[in-house]
């Protein structure tokens, strides 16, 4: 007989982690709908000539592609053995899974631009698979929860974007995190400002060691990747700067004269925070990061990340401003703003963190026990009323000892047990026990429904 | 420029069908949970170990196979290619993706078996995939909405089976429906009285047509199926019965008399309509049909099938007691008993009967509408001011004409605007317009709170 098992990097969600996921991903829903945006789904498998050349060689790798049904070999022959498994990958296979949400919704934009509402806000929460090789906290298959709206420029989108991050974050309980916002204008204006125009990609990489390595070590990295010397000194400054958020303004509309793309970053950065004023919301958690350079290609504008401090892991949502997102598939001009979270990253730090909430584990409130069929039937009756009321409750289906009943409530995590002795039968009442506590008292049915409700 | 599009037999959801997917998937999720269901998730991918042999050879055809990572020629050779497809299938493709929830909860159950508290409750809603030939109402990716007990052979099940159909269906909106019952071993019976012991599949199958090609050509048939005329004309009685259900039951109590099976399965029809009878419910849409047959080779015990009268779709749900879901996967006598839901023939049907509420269209329930750079700011404010009450709310992101902003509002389906003019600046109000009526007055901001709310 075979022992099944599972593929590897892929995983089962048992009740209590699906009560948990769930948890999270209500709060993200009942966020994004609050700020207006709209649910979709696109398909697991997309064609090939969808998904490849958008995730770069190496994405293209990760795909996991869909043998074709049927007779998938007949067109390969002894030369294409010979041409390799890449050269042939076209005559076996023409679908593959979603690599992630984003190249999937370019594709939905494009085909549905006629029927669409513009801006258009979405939000789609669904798996995407990589064959990455599986590690701790990487999977092969993982759940993505993006929101993007597409054609406006207003900021306000961005403005909205931290305070859905803020009311997550909030509802999740988490208290210490940081929103790093910073802008892709910014970063070009300071490789302009410097001198070395058009490098903000390395010069982005070798800063973000600036923590771990130092500046001195940084300074050797970019010196390597050839800036030249009086570049890197006048970068000096930037790196030394310590300034609340306005010295930072102040100092970079300084720093930026000379750029009109950099002066441009800061005025959107500090249109970003007239409109939080605007709304009557402070920046609290907002810091105004000047080398965040998160997916550096892809972004024009806005860039986001959020690391919750405190704990092993850190980026837990991101995002930005890009300016082409459908061009590829022949629709140019679509600009958007767009954020995701990190599913699986803010399960860990919510476990770490121990903030789930005790209720998101037990669905249902109160289980039914019985000594005899008398209980038994008497808790029928019991059962139908108390779900008439809407409240979660289940009779242990089979007589059996009162120890097993009592055991079952304990693993399944049912806060209750409604116990149907003789007496309460005759008083038409429960004996309502708090499982942790250990309380009991025979009350009315009235008085559980309203006590469970 | 490559023009996008879906791999045939898929399909998008939009913002539309989605929040009409989610107004059936959450009904049943509810319903699920008020009688102590838990969710539980499998992964999209499993071993082909686990899928072969498990559907038949049809099933297996129609699996779709993941291609092996990397190299995936590397164990071909041009012998390989003289076998053929499916000879060949092992040393290229180790992994499919599901092809219904069945079998990955029994892989599920055998792989948690030591930690899962019986009888486990579990519900799953998830997309499987099928390479069959799409066309109308088919598709090659769809949800199943599976529900089963397993580890209990109690009649509750069965009777909460019902009442959660019944719920459903209600909180639908649905009204004209039967739930049709049977057992597997009246059938058993059935064949067993009649002298033709163990033809129950071909006996089900043809009676299945009697509505459509009646009586006559029914007996044809089974005389072809190798019935004997005699055998057949024993049959006639059950088959020009009309009775009510305790007229059927009397009838099959002598019919079935010498059939111990038979008997057996009458009693625990009988046990189910005692169990709903002590839990104070009424048999209400509850329809016992002596042939009904529904996935005979599988089903041991009740066999459940509903059907919505009056809609070019009949049958949207169904199920029944198996008494060996993992045995083949090593772990022997797992009775349960489950039904699922077909969710998109539900759709198909609220839609037929128009049943899908508006609010479930229109998540947004108010935007904000601006003349110029004041009244945006105006609302900005009031836009925070309603999110911080709950209100799903929006404001038109950019300066733009009114009669845009409105096409916006009645495009997206919001059914009021808040317009924020000079007159209501000025006095801290909002001229709240209901689009649909045209009705519009100014009012402060907390009776648009209490009004939408």
């Amino acid at each position: 007989m075979q022992k099944p098992g599972l593929p590897k990097g892929t995983r089962d969600f048992g009740p209590v982690q699906m009560a948990r996921r769930n948890f999270i991903l209500n709060t993200i829903k009942d966020t994004f709908q609050l700020f207006g945006y709209q649910q979709i789904e696109t398909p697991a498998m997309e064609n090939l000539s969808t998904l490849t050349g958008k995730y770069g060689d190496e994405g293209d790798q990760l795909l996991f592609k869909i043998l074709n049904s049927g007779d998938y070999l007949k067109k390969v022959d002894s030369n294409d053995l010979e041409a390799g498994s890449q050269a042939t990958l076209n005559k076996v296979s023409e679908k593959g899974l979603r690599y992630d949400l984003t190249v999937p919704f370019a594709r939905f934009v494009v085909m549905n631009r006629n029927d669409l509402t513009f801006p258009f806000k979405r939000f789609q929460i669904q798996p995407v698979w990589r064959a990455d090789r599986p590690q701790k906290g990487r999977y092969r298959e993982f759940y993505q929860c993006d929101a993007d709206v597409v054609g406006t420029d207003s900021l306000v989108c961005e403005a909205e974007i931290i305070l859905m991050i803020r009311r997550v974050f909030a509802k999740l309980g988490l208290k210490d995190f940081d929103i790093k916002v910073n802008n892709r204008k910014i970063l070009t204006g300071i490789s302009e400002a410097i001198g070395e125009a058009g490098k903000e990609g390395p010069l982005c990489v070798a800063i973000d060691k600036l923590d771990k390595i130092g500046w001195e070590k940084v300074q050797e990295e970019l010196a390597e990747r050839g800036f030249a010397s009086q570049s890197v000194e006048k970068l000096a400054p930037l790196v030394n700067l310590k300034a609340d958020l306005k010295g930072k303004i102040s100092f970079l509309k300084e720093f930026l004269a000379q750029s009109e793309t950099g002066l441009k970053g800061v005025a959107e950065f500090e249109e970003m925070l007239q409109i939080l004023s605007q709304m009557g919301e402070n920046l609290e958690h907002v810091d105004f990061d000047i080398m965040l350079a998160r997916g550096l290609s892809y972004y024009t504008g806005a860039i986001f990340e959020v690391k919750v401090n405190g704990v092993s892991i850190g980026s837990v949502s991101g995002g930005g401003r890009y300016d082409n997102l459908t061009g590829v598939f022949g629709l140019p001009d679509v600009s958007g703003v767009g954020f995701s979270f990190g599913v699986d990253r803010l399960y860990d730090v919510l476990e770490e963190l121990d903030l789930f909430p005790e209720e998101s584990l037990a669905s249902t409130k109160i289980l039914l026990i019985h000594f005899d069929q008398k209980g038994f039937e008497y808790g029928l009756k019991v059962l139908s009323q108390l779900r008439k009321e809407g409240i979660k409750a289940e009779i242990y289906p089979d007589l059996a000892k009162v120890k097993k009943q009592f055991d079952f409530a304990s693993k399944k995590g049912i806060p209750f047990v409604g116990i149907c002795g003789d007496q309460e039968i005759e008083s038409d009442t429960l004996a309502l026990k708090n499982i942790e506590s250990g309380n009991q008292e025979s009350i009315s049915i009235e008085e559980v429904v309203s006590l469970l409700k």
